[in-house]
């Protein structure tokens, strides 16, 4: 077991790697318990679950809304949550987003931990303090940074996931090491068959790597004035296409991923050859290369997408594998090149 | 003209005393600005607002709730308001507490400045960071801690309140000597008619001195762990009282400032006379003495008050006029007191 302790502005996160659930114990506050999951993540562990009062939402990204925030909320009051109360989030990236937000706004912040069930959650959702829900279908479009008192991430915990939701995660996975550490990416194109036969000691690098890349980025830079954004490689697209498709964040991602690595080699800050690369590892994975969607109607979806400044979006790009950069680029010019990226 | 500045974690706010609304334009970043107002204001000075895109929303304590705020929220999307954007609520306690969390948690945080337009808002509401909403009748049971780039105060404004709004907020103007500074008592009850006539320069002081106490309060304290609790003196009576008959704010502060002087007195922890000398102040501004509420109703709204903390409440008490403490009570102790607190 390996723990990471991600330091922001006063406050101290630990991410604790390969602990198992069962010993969350271990890691929660002398303090009343009420922990917050989904369906699915309670039909599964309701045993488990069931030492703590709970909430249970109703899982997906389309109940990520303000609408669950208030069922929250309101569960809380019934619940006689205080200050004092501590809330453990148990379940993927949406129970662990709404939970965080949910805990930060309720009597202005309680403390709040999550065991991350899915590999999407445990290598990036659920560590760096980014919460919040969705609003008329906009993404994240509410929330606040706020870092967990602890992510606890039991690779064994990723058994009960449905293989394409497995899959999926290996997007964020596969961005990390794009956007910061070519000897990791190596690493996986040697790995990833050992990784989707759930090979445990290489799922533990795997996350281990994974999240140490996320955490250095968020030290540095919590509220995401600079260098954070380059977490975001494949985001401005991706979330256009979530929107547009509703095809998971995974594989939005990685189609989005695939869509920045072009335009880098267009614009000239990539060698030729990157898109490829990445094209490679991707679909050996098992995760989607190529948006379904009209460049147009994409256009239309990115110009609200949360990065846009004014009349300039905030793309990331790469330079190489292993090295990210970011380019305002004019909303006008950027429709143009979308056009040539498929 | 004096500022103030409020240093908390490494953020720093301004308040502005005295100076002219009309002067906001000197302390605006460059940037798109977004005013929210609501109808009563909105309606006294809309030549001067319509210079900004306004969200205009419903007056009074009964609209500041999750749905105004899911439709600010969504009136900002439609005004393609972006993290560069910034918000300036003008208006009273109510306009500034929501303005304040909308800013706080659209795209996880804009900027965000206030022209405050009420004496409430001016020496308290709006300065010190706190923010929310009420939720099912449960006062500021959602916000978070966010301080505004700037506070403009400018008593100019007061001469359109509705007397009876002047004169409640002579409760929170009162709390902050009664806690903290014993010659600014004894300056008030020397100065209050003045005040009340709204004599400029007596106005100008009487915010200033107010302002100062609760900036040094919240420098210290800004999360409310200790010191700042000293704030909620009559808060905690108050806030139940507001609830159960929707009074005022600062009739329900002042009702509840002298239960707690009174149980001051009772607990042995203040002089006999203490209460009395509170009283006087507050009677002479015109502000009520006495709980309309049965004990048992008010012990049962009370305990859902949210400086609950486990099974005892923490109670503000004054040492002498001029000095508060902080008291754990046991909600049973608290309960027997208050059939002898009328």
């Amino acid at each position: 077991m390996e723990t990471l302790i991600i330091r922001t502005g006063n406050h101290q996160s630990q991410v604790l790697l390969g602990e198992s659930y069962k010993q969350v114990g271990k890691y929660l506050p002398e303090a009343r318990v009420i922990a917050i999951t989904d369906k699915n993540v309670h039909r599964y562990y309701k045993d488990f679950i069931s030492q703590w009062p709970v909430i249970v939402i109703k899982p997906g990204e389309q109940n990520k809304t303000f609408e669950t925030l208030g069922y929250i909320i309101d569960r809380l009051i019934r619940l006689n949550a205080d200050r004092s109360t501590f809330i453990l989030g148990i379940g993927g990236g949406i129970v662990c987003d709404i939970t965080g937000f949910a805990a930060s706004i309720y009597m202005r912040g309680l403390r709040f931990g999550f065991i991350s069930t899915s590999l999407l959650s445990q290598v990036d959702a659920s560590v760096g303090g980014k919460n919040g829900i969705n609003f008329r279908g906009y993404k994240n479009m509410v929330g606040v940074f706020r870092q967990p008192d602890f992510v606890l991430c039991d690779h064994t915990l990723l058994k009960t996931l449905a293989n394409h939701e497995f899959i999926t995660g290996f997007a964020e996975v596969i961005k990390a090491a794009a956007i910061r550490d070519e000897s990791f990416f190596s690493w996986m194109e040697a790995n990833f068959k050992a990784a989707l036969d759930q090979n445990s000691d290489v799922l533990q690098e795997m996350i281990y790597r994974s999240v140490k890349i996320k955490a250095e980025v968020v030290e540095q830079d919590e509220k995401e004035r600079n260098l954070r954004r380059i977490l975001n490689f494949g985001h401005t697209f991706g979330h256009a296409l979530e929107k547009v498709t509703g095809i998971s964040h995974g594989e939005a991602i990685s189609v989005g991923m695939v869509m920045a690595a072009k335009l880098s080699e267009k614009t000239g800050t990539a060698p030729a050859g990157t898109a490829l690369r990445l094209q490679q590892l991707l679909s050996g994975v098992g995760l989607p290369l190529l948006s379904p969607v009209p460049p147009d109607e994409l256009a239309e979806a990115m110009a609200r997408d949360k990065k846009k400044e004014k009349e300039q979006l905030f793309l990331v790009l790469l330079r190489r594998i292993g090295e990210a950069i970011t380019m305002p680029m004019p909303y006008t010019e950027l429709k143009q090149h979308l056009h040539d990226l498929r």
